[in-house]
């Protein structure tokens, strides 16, 4: 797979994986929809329902920044497998061009955006490395 | 989702997302086929194309053994999402009789296992917690 379909089928993902690191070391994933803007992910807390908009990523990022996005394709034919994974790190969105920035591009993404409010925190995850397979 | 559920959507699951911690601290995933028995996933380096069968995943275990797998349902109408994570520790599994065990729980599940081979080390990972949303 080359880069430009990699970024092709990261623009097309519905749904990608994202784990952070816990503050004691342990894994932590989570499904995510989110938004490809030039070299950054943006992905938001939002209105599904959840225990607290103070979730776990959150906690996890502002101690250590480092994530990593997964999006990849099961097909029962295992010749048509394929992933591609982003490396790099996170942090929450602090000015409020870049969250309207953010929000916009997942309401172009995500149509359910526009009855599902983004109300909890917006993450740009700043990509440092792609890698495909196969 | 109660347990029950849960463990059913376990089992019916095609494909999981494994994540670990490198030696640097970083999040690591990979998508990956496995089988549930009992409070155990098995997971299997396979002979699907990988540059190495020294994979990282392994190399990760065995500094960090905090595993986490999640299995997720995407779709358009955002009321059917669910997800379920485990989180446990996982083991290069060194026992023949286990990894008889777990390779003929992967070929039941997976009849490609059949014609792909099960070259590489089977991974043994020890659930502690479940947790389903919603």
């Amino acid at each position: 797979m080359d880069l430009l379909l990699a970024k092709q089928r990261m623009h097309e993902a519905r749904v990608g994986r994202l784990g952070t690191v816990t503050l004691d070391g342990r894994p932590h994933l989570v499904p995510v929809c989110f938004a490809l803007v030039d070299e950054v992910v943006y992905t938001a807390v939002d209105a599904k329902p959840k225990s607290t908009l103070k979730l776990r990523r959150l906690q996890n990022i502002e101690a250590n920044p480092a994530t990593c996005l997964l999006v990849d394709h099961y097909d029962e034919n295992w010749t048509h497998l394929w992933w591609v994974r982003l490396d790099g790190s996170a942090r929450v969105v602090g000015s409020a061009p870049e969250e309207e920035r953010a929000k916009n591009a997942l309401t172009v993404k995500y149509p359910q955006y526009e009855t599902v409010a983004i109300p909890g925190p917006v993450i740009a995850f700043e990509i440092a490395a792609w890698t495909v397979w196969p």
